[in-house]
């Protein structure tokens, strides 16, 4: 489902079915999605890189740090089906190093990248670790939002999963990642034309972006909703440098768990993706990988066996009564 | 002046006045003021709070410092003439130290001062310093600029001068600042309402806040409109007990020069500003402070003398001239 922002006083009927009770007027959606919703269809979120935290300095170059830091929060807006427009980024670095123009640059490249421009923000010095918070705002008609999952629909992914996460299992193991891993964490996809154009499909349900892992983010999807998702395990799109790296049996437990994907996870109505037009035209790969169904919980399908629960299983059965 | 935010197309000429040139069309005002502009009168702006950068966790309790990094973050609406509606915060803090929970709830209370609420933001942890980054979001059908400041003008500034700069010192010497001027640096006082009152007022000019310090703010309004700033320092209304901390003589250099007062100064057309009225409903005492003529510069008049230079005079003898 997305969610129509005509104008006027229906905007409180939406407020309260979405959860802005008790937030002023002009909010329309407050915390609890990726993002949360202003009067004249603005959609806003931020995202905070800290470092040895999110990254370490030894694995990124500046620019690539600015660009990351970008990209995961337009990832935001991505997963809302917002078109971007505007950054507002906070950098506090330790004064004795040098680098802000780099990250800089990375910040508005990936900005151009989204069609936004950095419109405002805040330098200081730190202490210690250099810390990055990139504010997004970006407009949407028809936000999508993670709630709006509906029983029968079928659950796609974007892109290659687990590239992020194995460089990062790689770095910390000492490794250097080969190139398409590293690239997965250095660069993470800015999504954001695809969402737009996936906003406006017939029969379009929810959406999130893979930041916690897709056993994770599929759960805020599937609480969102109140449904029941399952995962086929043998449809995975895991990026073959992944099972490379760690070996078939890790490599599904990568593309679960690892995170730091930012790929778009959604639901459709069957029949409604055209996966090979939207692969041709913004050079990412869809692929479904499940099903959403009434009940509760993430569940993972594999081979001829019973699904087993990922997350909210236990939950699921004690709700079968009522 | 305040700038008037029509519909349609004349945001484009409103956007190169303003200075959005190669912006997304959604930008009405780029980097520069104290806040950009979006479509639909949006205002947004924000500001970053780091331990050991700009305050310590032995000066402040953990309410405290939630509430100071909104407080100021809210002064850039206020310096705008914005009504506040939303907050954006993201905090990184080590995970060994508690007080996450308190920092939220004086974030909450100063967005809840100031009509506004929290609806969205990102938490880390982080490997030393607590980090918070506020990002406030405003309207304003007229926001008002720093560039706005008018030949003849009159400069006001609102509030006691010196306080938060003179705890400051103290703390910095090992003493214990007395309870108005701890109060000053740890509660800087939120102006939106008297600020959005200012901005409707017949004869408004430039508006920004204090920030920076008195004479460098003055500068940046100086500056923005190509105007020359005369502050008469007898006129200063530097906060009592700053006079007792610092001394006489130090008390006018940091009321002058301090900064973190988050006071507002602006301008507005001779007889126009009833101070009496607004001191009696808003509780912030107004005072005029000097004028604006054509020039560069701020200057500083004391008794009889000759105004000296504090920032930009070099530059106004040159361009004296053309």
């Amino acid at each position: 489902m997305t969610l129509g922002l005509g104008p006027g006083r229906e905007f409180d009927a939406i407020r309260s079915f979405v959860g802005a009770d008790g937030m002023p007027d002009d909010v329309l959606l407050g915390p609890g999605d990726d993002a949360a919703i202003l009067d004249g269809a603005w959609v806003v979120s931020c995202d905070l890189s800290v470092e040895d935290v999110h990254f370490k300095r030894a694995w990124l170059s500046n620019r690539e740090i600015g660009y990351r830091a970008a990209a995961v929060a337009l990832s935001d807006l991505a997963a809302m089906g917002a078109r971007p427009v505007a950054l507002v980024v906070a950098t506090a670095m330790p004064a004795r190093e040098g680098g802000l123009d780099a990250i800089q640059a990375g910040i508005r490249e990936a900005a151009a990248e989204a069609g936004a421009a950095v419109v405002g923000g805040d330098v200081s010095t730190s202490i210690e670790a250099l810390v990055v918070d990139v504010t997004v705002l970006g407009r949407s008609d028809a936000p999508v939002l993670r709630s709006a999952a509906r029983n029968g629909q079928e659950l796609w992914v974007t892109g290659p999963l687990g590239g992020a996460a194995a460089a990062v299992r790689l770095w910390l193991e000492g490794r250097e990642p080969p190139a398409s891993l590293r690239r997965a964490f250095a660069r993470p996809p800015i999504r954001t034309a695809l969402a737009e154009e996936l906003a406006g499909l017939d029969g379009m349900g929810a959406m999130i972006d893979l930041s916690d892992g897709l056993a994770g983010d599929a759960g805020h999807l599937s609480v969102g909703s109140g449904m029941r998702v399952t995962i086929d395990a043998d449809a995975l799109p895991i990026l073959p440098a992944v099972r490379e790296a760690v070996g078939d049996d890790e490599a599904e437990s990568v593309a679960l768990r690892g995170g730091e994907d930012y790929e778009l996870l959604f639901t459709a109505d069957p029949g409604t993706v055209d996966a090979e037009d939207i692969e041709r035209r913004h050079g990412a790969a869809l692929t479904r990988i499940g099903r959403v169904e009434s009940g509760r919980g993430v569940w993972l399908a594999s081979g001829s066996g019973d699904p087993v629960a990922l997350s909210g299983g236990g939950f699921d059965h004690l709700r079968h009564e009522t």
